[in-house]
C-alpha cells in the first residue's frame, strides 16, 4: 500500500478508522434515502410532498427522520412561510450543493451501468 | 423542476424509482461497509486479514458478506493461490475502479469537511 496515495486520499485524517467523524458523516451522507434525498433537491427546492414523491418508495416517517439529520448536518434548509395552509419548502444549503456536486457522478455512473452490473 | 437537468443525470432512465436495478446498486455501493472496502482496495490489492485491518470495525460476517454482494456485481475479484498456508488476494476490477475514480471524491470531501460538519 502506498503511504502517499493513502496521504492524498485523506485517510490518515479519518475515512478508514472506526470513531472518527468522517464515518458518521459517511453514514448520514450513504444512506439509502439521503443519497436520494440530496439529489432530489440537486435539481431545485422542493415542498414536502413533491419531494415524498419525487423520492420514490419513501415513508413519511424515514423522510421526516432524513431530512432531520440532513438539516442538522447543515446539507438541508427548510423554509417555512406563513400562509394559509402553511408551506414549507426544503432546499440545498451551499454544503449540500458541494456534496451534491461530489454524489451526481457517482449516481450517473451507476444509472448508467445499473443494468449491466445486475445482469451478470 | 428542470426536465433537461433531470434527464442530464440519468433520472428518467431509473436513479430515483423505486424497483429500478440503479436501486440495488446504489444499496449496494453505498452500504456501511461497501464503500469503505472499495476504497481500502483502490490502493492496492489486499489479503483477507489486511483488508480486515484496514476496514476498521468490520466484523468477519460483515466483510464475507459484503465481499460476496461486490464480487457478484463483478466490482471485486477474488485470487486464491494454491500455498501453504492457502493466501487470497482481494483487488478492484476494472469496474471497481471506474466506481472508485467517482467515490474517491467524495470521500476525500466528507474527510476533509467531517469535523465541521458534525460541530454545528
Amino acid at each position: 500500500m502506498q503511504v502517499s496515495e493513502l496521504n492524498r486520499h485523506g485517510f490518515t485524517s479519518g475515512i478508514l478508522p472506526a470513531q472518527c467523524p468522517s464515518r458518521t458523516v459517511l453514514d448520514h451522507v450513504t444512506s439509502k434515502w439521503g443519497v436520494l434525498v440530496i439529489i432530489a433537491l440537486s435539481q431545485g427546492d422542493l415542498r414536502w410532498g413533491e419531494l415524498r414523491r419525487t423520492v420514490e418508495g419513501v415513508s413519511e416517517k424515514m423522510l421526516a427522520q432524513t431530512l432531520r439529520t440532513l438539516e442538522a448536518d447543515g446539507f438541508v434548509h427548510r423554509e417555512a412561510q406563513a400562509t394559509i395552509p402553511p408551506r414549507v419548502d426544503y432546499g440545498l444549503t451551499d454544503r449540500g450543493r458541494a456534496l451534491a456536486e461530489r454524489l451526481l457522478p457517482l449516481m450517473d455512473w451507476i444509472a448508467d451501468n445499473a443494468d449491466e452490473i445486475l445482469s451478470v
